[in-house]
């Protein structure tokens, strides 16, 4: 365990509302990894073979097939965390064991089924997290779902679950549903409504996707004009998430989404840590690439951050 | 711990039939702020950010997207109590511990999901209320609502839960559902027979919208006729939705409704005053004003309810 | 407690698979009153409130909208005794208690929402009928609804909780539902096979509305005419509802429905208790009149009982 | 209890996988009554009244409104046991204790409802049965219902728990539900495939209806033809359900439907005797007859399987 | 129990992540029969009188109506293990204990319903389980059934109660739903994503059908193309199917379908065994064949997969 900058010590007291367990397991991420004492993150999330599939997301680097691969890279690139679903931390948390925080996806979907309202699968539990030495459980919602109830009400139960063990949760916020429009999933209002939203469910650590410069709401909209509060750049409209994030007092990351360039993913990058952004949350921008690119991808990356801290 | 008053003495032998741990938070309720001992009661609830989305509630005054500036503003204006989502409270409990009453609102809507019938999820634990110190929890039912049953069930539980830990439990009760017109959603009848559900649920404080001069129900109409109740005024309104709960025997305090004129809002409340009522639960009307009118707005509400005490 | 009379230990004989606890129970409520070992019964019911509205309810006799009343009125009356949903008695028994046998009504169902499928919620439980003193649990189900299974099955989960604790159930059946006509709900027929099964789900008191001269099943009208079961006179079909409930070997009593005259309700009570009805159960034509009145009314009933025992 | 005989030990000998407790009560009921040691039953079920009603079960023979009546009469005429629905036997249980065995059934369905899926509500729970010191839970399925999974679940749950206190299952199985044709409920493929999936789902004792000489399903048709599967008599069909239930290892027992003439009832009891059936399970045909005429026909009927025994 | 081979202690190895009790168990499957410590696995499962009922099933080979029957061929064939539902375990357990390692199905279905999603009854649980020896649990879902959530989630609950009890899961992953075309439920990229899914749900075992030169989703189209993953032999889909259960680290099965020509049936056999198949559950081409036709047909099976080893 590392010794707790001044920065860390600010986060932690966010969260004084919380356990001694639970800080220390938040402290447990800040303080690994090239970010470490930064207040900043790099989280390596490997969900996408459960989630769109294994030949799409492995294909392009076939060493990604196997579990072991994305654990140890984790660990070679510094990421503060490694998150994955139950089966993928099975076949590998026992030969790594200690030498990355691990953050156990709790549900996940597929797409090979047609569900009408967006809603993924609990398949893993509090009680695997602690069996397979976990800093964290991640859970995804979808506000906009007509499911909606049933995924807060569930995240409710494992949240007090994991409180009682110490572990803290990281909110993955994925705005989608019968309520929203396809361009309102990341509409600048949607994904700060997400945001908030997340931290009065108790979550920890939120993960969203970066907000575009699109309002979906018309009741917001005319707030935005009124109040003038500015969306045009992507620091922008971080700010405005990491405002709805309880003043920033919650731990907001962003995701890369698609794979996608290394310049565009740089300028995403640029502009959530500009925008005060705590972080990324990177998988296939980072696995899919061949080892040494993404090595070099995250290094970048965290150094962006670093500068911003 | 104040020494009660004969009013508080009077209110808390209506509920004789619950347990001293339950009269106990009562009496901190009514023991606390400018009101203390009155048997009145101002109350500031701030759900606005999950219930309308962040921006909406916030950037009228934007120290509001920090929960520390709600909890402080219901320490400052001398408030009975303060009531909130479970994340919150989490953020702002332990730095303001033991300064003002609590009530953990237990279940909460936001606008981002179409959800055919009215309910609520549950985003909050009687579990999560004694840990953080509240003196009672906070539940939301749209009576009207096709999925009524699955709502007052649930209460149920959750009454029983907390008066097992000495919690009374407020109940927002909102009529809302395919079994009402928009216009019968504050219809005087409608109120009032929300407000009898409440009590009959086990609610020790019920909390509903200032009633409009209009009757729903057919039934209803023939009857306010025949036996000439008046509706014409706030007080007439008032008055009869006090004679629902018990017969004035149970707490019924009502809500400010959208952010208005000054004016218009005093209006209101002089009228729920001269009615019995209680007192006010007041969130945009407050938090959405500069800080220093909404303390003289507060205190001006409190002295109208002081002076009809 | 009374020395039980033979008629009371004979009906006591019926339930000989219970424990002694729910017979003592039992026999609290026979030994009770002015009907007090005869093995009649009358029950003062208030749950109109819930069901129907406060201001229907309560209007006529304003004196009604406080729990208090009533409770006062079944002393007063003479009742074996009272009947009402929690917050009632949450408000009252406290204050009377021990002066009159309770029932708490462990579900109810407003007229405010639209369901599909006739079911109450339950509004209360077992303990809180324990902590409140009752002598016995209530509970309503709609033979003939589509939620017919629901109902049934957490009957089943109350009554051997109760058991457990001594109480016996008083079931309220009413026939109603997508499965009947209107007209049926009524029904010799209807009211007789809703009796049985109402015995068959192991209820102890069964309280049904006044059987009409309509038989509503097909296969039921070939059946009464072959067997030239006479249906024409309330005596007539109440006897054939005491018979459908275990040859007379489990309490059914009958309620007096909608206000209507003197006479006319009178009428009804002499067919009931002629036809061997164990008893009625009164609540608007009880305490919608002046106090008086209702005594006198009450009285009157008991009277008519007394004669038949 | 009764010396086994080499019949009794070889059928048991087929329930290898029980415990003693549950082997004890199987026992019981083949050591009961004319059949005693035959391994042949027949047994008394006077569930009509919840499920037909109580005037089109009880009115041909008025002494059976008496739940008395049916206990008696299973004592009288010799039965292996008596089975009915809670009300029933708590009514009687402790009148007639230890005089014969007892199956409480434990769901049951009326017809005064509209229910989509055919599935019985739970009226009893194996915690009764004990209580009321029955041999065995009773349980009805209805393969061919969308809600198969429900009550196949539920039947599971039921199992285990009746297990773990000796309790042996009893279960009826009629094919009914959308997946079937109205004369395909009976046909012979559909009985023997509802008597293959009651043993898989770990029935002790099978009740289904007199097989009928059709075939449901187009792939079994090739089958029944390819394979020369005899299906004409009665005796053809029982053979093929009782293979059908592990080649026999099971008890299958076979139902004598609507009432009808004796002759063409006897008719149906010696095929099923014929086939290698278990034995009948015989209600309206037995208890809608007067007193004496029944005792005469149980009486032949057990004469019938005494002889194929 | 064996001494392990280098190779099952390889195996063993890839489960790292479970206790020992688990891996005692998957040892056992891995060293018993004429397979024993080849890595390779042929497992004899009998569901099919359940799932497609028992004339279509055991006409062929009428000995097969006994469970008794195929307990005995799974020994005398020197199958690594016997998989069936509840009830014919039941049957057979106590007579064959100890001789072959069983696996309990626990979830079946039968074709007599309509059922609108794919979903599986769960007729089994763990304590069955354990009560009769079984060295596994065995589930089957269907990835792209509308009900998939709720089956991933019973699952994930039953897996979590075997390890607690030392007991690993073999689950059956067939593809099946509205998200499918019917060509699509063994097409090679649905089987690889089926296969992936399993193992991150914590499967020990996976059993999916022989993929077929078919591509579903039209996002894996481009994907098989753009690196040029071939799919034209058996042998080729199996090396994809088996990278997708984490690079071979997960064991993969394969059933041999509907019963065919001994020529097809091994053609199919090669090509799985060539393409890196960890084995076969080989079910309606085993016993509906005359006993000695099977054994000599499971015998060249194994020798295939010996030869693979």
């Amino acid at each position: 365990m590392a010794v707790s900058t001044d920065r860390v010590k600010q986060i932690l007291s966010h969260y004084s509302g919380d356990s001694v367990g639970v800080k220390t397991n938040l402290a447990r991420l800040l303080n690994h990894g090239n970010l470490a004492g930064t207040g900043k993150l790099v989280i390596l999330p490997v969900d996408q073979g459960f989630e769109h599939g294994p030949v799409r997301s492995f294909a392009p680097n076939p060493a990604g097939y196997d579990p072991d691969y994305h654990h140890q890279l984790a660990i070679d690139s510094g990421c503060n965390a490694y998150a994955a679903p139950l089966g993928a931390l099975e076949a590998s948390a026992d030969k790594f064991a200690g030498q990355v925080p691990l953050i156990l996806k709790l549900n996940n979907s597929d797409t090979l089924a047609k569900i009408d309202q967006p809603i993924s699968a609990v398949t893993g539990s509090v009680k695997d997290a602690t069996r397979l030495g976990c800093v964290a459980i991640g859970y995804t919602i979808y506000p906009g779902s007509g499911a909606r109830n049933h995924q807060y009400e569930e995240l409710r139960e494992l949240i007090l679950e994991a409180k009682d063990v110490g572990l803290p949760t990281v909110l993955w916020a994925y705005p989608r549903g019968a309520g929203l429009s396809k361009e309102g999933e990341q509409a600048v209002d949607v994904i700060g409504y997400a945001a908030h939203v997340s931290c009065q469910l108790g979550a920890h650590i939120v993960k969203v996707k970066p907000p575009k410069d699109v309002i979906e709401q018309a009741e917001n909209k005319k707030v935005f004009e009124k109040f003038q509060i500015p969306t045009k750049t992507m620091a922008d409209r971080v700010k405005h998430v990491v405002e709805c994030a309880f003043h920033g007092k919650r731990i907001v990351i962003f995701s890369g989404g698609e794979a996608k360039s290394t310049d565009e993913l740089l300028e995403d990058v640029r502009g959530i840590a500009a925008g005060g952004g705590y972080g990324s949350i990177m998988g296939r921008n980072a696995f899919q690439r061949p080892h040494a690119e993404s090595l070099k991808l995250l290094s970048t990356v965290m150094e962006i951050f670093r500068k911003a801290a």
